[in-house]
């Protein structure tokens, strides 16, 4: 089979399939491509070297010499990547080129106006992300590791805090959500990653799933803490969710928590190569209505059970495949997702579980580590 | 003048313009547009509520309802935003829109095929992010405030190990570029920000611009730490560096870091209104040239002087303006830039000083400040 001719242009940070293309970061949009299978970057001489020693391109080209071939080709335009493409398409008798969906329309339509074919990927690009390898999946686990220090760190501020008058009083002072956050992402960081949006809500802030948290903290609430670093060795994400309560809980929180868990243990026994999204989701929105749990939108927002019960991890921390109500999508063996069902009733509290299992043909392995323990007196 | 309507779909991470746009933090992708001047945005139930409540936009709508009214239109079609933004641009007789350069061109193509005009912005789509108000001025200088909290983490460090055989020993084992780097990245988070990809990179390291540092940092070698965080409670950056030495430095490392501090001051001394960037890039070059630096390309990489004299700041750490070589472009009132010449030779060691100013009509006001004292004995 005839191998595509790809083209990207964009930073390693907003684009995962350019750090996979080319496995080296690069903070500017640069030009990666391939031609029969060989591997092209054109960088500035500020990522030459660098890029040259450290990454997986069989040939880099210099910026700078680019743009002036460029300047020569057309003496009248403004060179940019987009002429610089179309030259190196010319020279490497290249294309045409597949670009993924994400690639950016001004250069798209840049170069098809020179006149350029260009094919927008149907879907993924590099569908073969999905399946993790074994040191990929390693990488996860060593995200999750961060992640669970990060959860360890917080679980020990909401131990060791005092409670006076319904308020938590951390070292002397009020703990608040940004406080909790830091502690969070210190453990993050000695652990060799960074947790970047670090969510730790708690109360009818923590019913909006992706609130991340702000001012007091207060005993006898639920309180969320989902912990999402990025391994700075590897690039890859770990994503683990635990909720609190430090204090006595209500029956109505416990029944959301013991239902939560109840939910996550119906998803990891689903779980399996072959078995469809829609029927994980399915079976974590039973357990839900069979313990009497609705949900429902309202004016100011939905409550219940309102996001999908998983997604994909990786190089990005969302990524596919999803499992939700509407993506039917049957799981392959070697994805790695999250398993994350969650209870969100303001006034009561929210409760999101998170993990991270790689599908296999029988019970998914676990690549996240970390008790269940909540009521923290 | 009638206002253009303008549509972005991107996750406000990946997309400082939707950042801007919305003034609310999305995870994931959404679709957000402007109708005559009113701004709509189309989000899950996942951010509803937050969304509704904390942004910009005077209406927000669900996606889950939205698709389904596409279900129902195409019913042999998977929805998705493409026919989403369709059926809005319909029913608010909207368009034609014009988008952002990097808006995805899978999407693009798809509105273009349900056919809706498309215009692509030529440059910025919003211009005015160039030119700083007062308080978006406030917020990077509390950007550099934390980067100056991790330089400053950083010199202790490097002032308090001791040397032992050339080695620098911290709290009894080798320091290692790693571990200032954490020092760095938890002074951050402790000053309130993230600081992703820090550079402490010492020796030949440094000199690649853009290698982060590994493995032990020596004495009597210069050592670039470059921080770059972005404040969590406004999403502006930071983007300081300063040049260390522990132990005693060469006279060839020490015209280095002279010749650098002077060119800085040149920059500074011709940055205002008016002035082209090429112009500033001049003064910093011919600087470097009456002190005898040479800037050379050579097949391992350049050495010199290589790299742009300064970038705007604000919601992106490189955004425009630029002020290197080749661009042409007089600076603004308001703009905010980095200054941050650098000198590079493998062997001998690299130096990069930068700070960051606002432009004015006179002399510019840093919004940076930190001691420039390098030699630490």
């Amino acid at each position: 089979m005839k191998s595509r001719d790809i083209l990207l242009y964009s930073d390693t940070a907003k684009s995962a399939d350019a750090l996979y293309f080319g496995g080296v970061n690069v903070p500017d949009p640069f030009i990666a491509l391939s031609v029969r299978g060989r591997k092209f970057a054109v960088v500035s001489a500020l990522e030459f070297g660098r890029v040259k020693r450290d990454s997986d391109f069989a040939a880099v080209l210099p910026l700078e010499s680019w743009l002036e071939k460029a300047r020569r080709a057309w003496p009248r335009q403004k060179p940019g990547p987009a002429r610089v493409i179309a030259l190196l398409s010319r020279e490497l008798k290249a294309g045409p080129f597949t670009v993924p969906e994400d690639f950016p329309a001004g250069l798209y339509k840049e170069l098809r106006d020179l006149g350029l074919p260009i094919r927008i990927s149907a879907g993924a690009l590099f569908p073969e992300r999905e399946i993790k390898s074994p040191s990929e999946a390693a990488a996860i686990r060593e995200g999750n590791r961060c992640s669970a220090a990060g959860i360890a760190a917080a679980e020990s501020v909401l131990r060791t805090c005092r409670v006076r008058a319904g308020r938590l009083i951390h070292r002397g002072s009020v703990l608040t959500s940004e406080r909790l956050k830091v502690a969070i992402e210190i453990a993050c960081i000695e652990a060799g990653s960074i947790s970047d949006s670090t969510i730790a809500a708690g109360g009818d802030q923590a019913c909006d799933p992706h609130n991340r948290g702000s001012g007091p903290l207060r005993a006898n609430q639920l309180i969320i803490v989902d912990v999402f670093p990025r391994v700075a060795a590897t690039g890859f994400y770990g994503d683990m969710t635990r909720t609190f309560l430090r204090g006595r809980a209500s029956d109505a929180q416990r029944a959301i928590v013991a239902a939560v868990r109840a939910a996550q243990l119906a998803a990891l026994a689903t779980i399996r190569a072959g078995v469809n999204g829609t029927e994980v989701h399915r079976r974590v929105s039973e357990t839900f209505v069979a313990r009497g749990f609705e949900t429902r939108r309202t004016p100011r927002g939905s409550v219940g059970f309102f996001h999908g019960t998983g997604h994909g991890v990786g190089l990005e921390v969302h990524e596919p495949p999803r499992m939700n109500a509407t993506l039917d999508y049957a799981l392959k063996k070697g994805s790695v997702v999250t398993v994350e069902p969650g209870l969100y009733y303001p006034g009561v509290g929210a409760c999101r579980i998170e993990d991270v299992v790689q599908v296999t043909g029988g019970a998914p392995r676990m690549l996240s580590r970390y008790p269940y323990a909540w009521e923290l007196r």
